[in-house]
């Protein structure tokens, strides 16, 4: 098609309320127009993109024996009451009444209507297993939709859900979807997805991956292994424990320490490093009982692997007198005779042989030094369990390869895929007949895409200053024809040849025939970010040339006119 | 793919909630379940048929230089009040508040996220004319949804808007696009789609076409001519006068009629057809003015024409004693020296050469015979005029081809286009400088195609008792290969090999090798509506040939088992 008709504006500055680039050039570019907040319009480069992009999920959807259906954006309340998830989300689900009074849910994701649709229908053993996803507008009420594409309010998204009747038959088919999303990353051209595990937290299931783009921009923290393919977020990433040398074992000496009751405050006085600190995090659970965890000076508690161990939710302590808890000289010696029984004492790893440490005297003012866990703390409800509770940090050992290689850094998610298990099948009262007769719930697993969060991570991701660099299976156009001086007879004689014969050719090509400077021109179709553009222009066709250039700078060569179509051809 | 992995369950009792066939069958064969009052989810079976009308409609929209877009489900409710729709529109605009109180609708149209999207791009001339369109989710809050997929509450529909610097360019254009539908419909297999002349109402502008698909089961009726090709909507269609024979003229007579006062008890009492009576229809408007408009008595008033003509809204009269109108005796005589100046006296065109006519003597009890217009009627307010108010009736003059040839029949409404004019761009400051420099409102047209409801209503078309006959085009796959007694290994090899040769050939095939009664699998085909279907079975076997049935019947042959996969490559 021919640029001068491509609806859209595209222009240079850098709007003032995009802080990542992908959101700054999807506007410059006029792929998206904001509707509202978090709302937005895709003007038709970023629908050639979408189209490429949910093409190649549907038929790795296939592959796999996905069969797709549509779920309904609009749905009653009462699909998700049945769930329990009507009243345990929170305002991102946006609740409403029709017309009638009826109260209603918009989509934010579909499981309650994946059961709805086929429960009935998989009665029997012998309609399993089977796989049935959508690609549809989804819409969840964030509070701080933010960067763009990235993370907004209404949404496309791939969502699919299988149904099994072992858990065997759903790993298998968790790890087949796994794969697929491999592939379906793989074609289009965005090797940096790594799967992680994460966190499937309090949903039952045991097993969830997310999908993540890494790229500066991301908002997660992903956990990797410098020398092996251990991939993991930070809520699921376990921290192993570096053994530390043996020491000659100090005396257990009380310390008067004064005002100095923070980690830097106790190491300046006492000129310790924080990694010889034994520190007390304290959370209190919902019905307010108190959770006292001590952990190494140096290291912070992941909330998520406590919840998890705790099975229940925790917020930070607020510490009262009746307590018996010393607001930062908590401490481990003596600690379970001072407290009431409701007050729970876990450990972290990071302590197991923790020697000649530093801890709280649970006594205001004061401090031991000298303090060996094996040594000087007596239980009082039989033995002492080190759990892991920390966060991992840079330079931390592989839980895989047991290598110190243990690096932080940023993703975006991109998708993400669990093992549900029997929460929806139970609480929706989905059975099916087994082989004996006995009704039993089948177990589920779900994969989502976001594709415009997606396709905005892979132009963060693949950018430079001057717009996107779409790799080639989903580019807008394949070639991107720059007729410079098209008032030159000769010159659009050539271009409009070229641009006729790449068409019969079958190849996606954008023509840009404008009476603009060179500048614009190359500045737009960096904008447009497409692999491959040619280059007719006067000073070209005195060589007998045109330039070709792809975007991401590997190619910048001049080649004879009439070798121009094959040249392309090949390159595609 | 195999039918025993085809999620849906598929039934033969007609649900007794369903009031059409299309319901019936689409719900008795696995396409849809209904989520909620008017609100359906779909299975594959349905997605098949929805994806390959989806690029009919893309391709044909790309021939005439469709831009495919993106607009929100959700929007701000400040986007619907620049236009005003927000207030005028009833409760099918589905209103309700974010998380931030923040008032939102769901899109049940998008001519104003239309003119968001380019409302700053086409501010030049240059830019225009162009055409964008999108294929989304809409959600329009009916009052009484029914009839399954033909009156949903959520549904998925083709919407376009284009824009254009001058009346004549967007006739053009319009008449561009009529004629993409025409192919849209021709290639999906569905001639019974005409296209009739619509009313466009107090849009401002004044063309517009409905694409009917003519269908007993219709809730529109539709006006054809049986000699020509006039089409119009009962609301736009125009009434031609057959002028009558000359009649010697009878003296105006009073009669005392006593309580005669609606037609039938005039016609009883003086022994005269309903077409020699002069009939008043009283009507009010906003400002509860009145509004007689005088017709022949065997015909009814369109409200519409009449709304139309007076530019403003108008319900039925309730006639008060100081309207000086004598309810069941008005007539024309004498009529405007009667009532208040407020009044407006109108004709119908079916009165123009009235002679020898009955008509109320605005006085209780009486009535006029012998009444002639030309004669005895005495207009106060200049010369009198007689307009278009009546619906057009079976036998009625065509307007085009002026024979008595006009035919009342039933169609569904299953695409629609509109000259909008400037309705929008105005309402909504969208401009543009022309060469002249000057400020301009662009024009606008809007082109619909609801994809669910034309689905139905092909189904409603084209099915019999069993299940629907989908036109090849649309169908969900090409053929449906029967396997009758899998357990027959030889049976089994021969239907096994052709399931694999016709995928080879890149054939969509649906293969039914279950263990089932030849009746339960025929009855299963039948529900598919799939055109062609290949029985292997041991009789034919024992021949030596599979029989190729198609679903509309009108095939039905034994074929030598190696010549079926060559007989249906030529027949598809």
């Amino acid at each position: 098609m021919k640029l001068d008709k491509l609806v859209g504006e595209r222009f240079k500055e850098r709007p003032v309320d995009c802080v990542v680039d992908s959101h700054a050039l999807m506007v410059r570019g006029g792929y998206i127009k904001q509707v509202g907040n978090g709302v937005y319009s895709s003007y038709m480069v970023l629908r050639r993109i979408v189209n490429k992009v949910e093409r190649i999920i549907k038929e790795e959807m296939e592959r796999i024996d996905g069969q797709e259906v549509q779920f309904p954006v609009v749905m009653p309340a009462t699909l998700w009451e049945e769930s329990g998830r009507y009243e345990s989300i929170g305002a991102e689900l946006l609740r409403f009444s029709d017309r009638a009074g009826t109260p209603m849910v918009l989509g934010m994701t579909h499981e309650e209507a994946a059961v709805h649709l086929v429960r009935e229908y998989a009665n029997s053993y012998t309609k399993y297993p089977f796989m049935i996803y959508q690609i549809q507008t989804k819409f969840r009420d964030e509070a701080r939709a933010r960067a763009g594409l990235i993370r907004v309010r209404e949404f496309s998204m791939k969502d699919g859900y299988s149904f099994h009747t072992s858990q065997d038959d759903l790993d298998d088919y968790y790890n087949k979807c796994h794969n697929a999303y491999k592939r379906i990353f793989e074609r289009m051209g965005v090797p940096q997805v790594v799967s992680v595990e994460s966190d499937s937290g309090m949903m039952g299931g045991k097993v969830a991956h997310e999908f993540m783009l890494l790229a500066p921009a991301g908002e997660d923290t992903v956990v990797v292994c410098d020398s092996c393919d251990y991939r993991a977020n930070m809520e699921s990433a376990e921290r192993i424990n570096q053994k530390s040398q043996p020491q000659n074992l100090q005396s257990l000496t009380k310390i008067h320490t004064a005002a100095a009751k923070t980690i830097p405050e106790v190491c300046n006085l006492l000129k310790i490093p924080e990694t010889s600190l034994c520190k007390a995090v304290i959370f209190q659970k919902e019905d307010d009982s108190f959770v006292v965890v001590f952990i190494r000076g140096d290291l912070e508690i992941n909330e998520t692997k406590l919840k998890n161990f705790l099975k229940e939710d925790i917020k930070p302590a607020i510490i009262t007198l009746e307590s018996g808890l010393s607001a930062g000289y908590t401490g481990p010696i003596d600690l379970p005779n001072r407290i009431s029984e409701s007050t729970q004492i876990l450990f972290d790893r990071s302590l197991e042989d923790g020697e000649n440490l530093c801890c709280g005297a649970n006594e205001d003012e004061y401090h031991y030094t000298g303090f060996s866990f094996a040594r000087d703390f007596v239980p009082t409800f039989g033995e002492i369990k080190f759990n892991d509770f920390a966060k991992v940090v840079d330079g931390d050992i592989c839980p895989k390869c047991k290598q110190p290689k243990i690096n932080l850094t940023r993703g975006i998610e991109v998708g993400n895929i669990f093992q549900l298990g029997t929460k929806y099948t139970q609480s929706m009262q989905m059975q099916y007949t087994d082989q004996e007769g006995n009704l039993q719930f089948p177990l589920m697993g779900c994969y989502g895409i976001g594709v415009g969060r997606l396709i905005a991570s892979i132009c963060e991701a693949s950018h430079d200053d001057y717009g996107p660099i779409w790799p080639k299976a989903i580019a807008p156009w394949q070639v991107h024809l720059c007729c410079v001086r098209s008032d030159d007879e000769k010159v659009k004689a050539v271009a409009d040849n070229l641009y006729n014969q790449l068409q019969e050719k079958g190849v996606e090509v954008i023509y840009d025939d404008r009476a603009v400077r060179p500048g614009v021109m190359f500045s737009d179709a960096d904008l447009l970010g497409v692999p491959l553009r040619i280059v007719c222009s006067p000073r070209n066709l005195q060589e007998g040339v045109c330039e070709i250039i792809a975007r991401d700078k590997s190619i910048q060569q001049k080649t004879p006119i009439d070798q121009v179509l094959e040249e392309i051809l090949n390159k595609l």
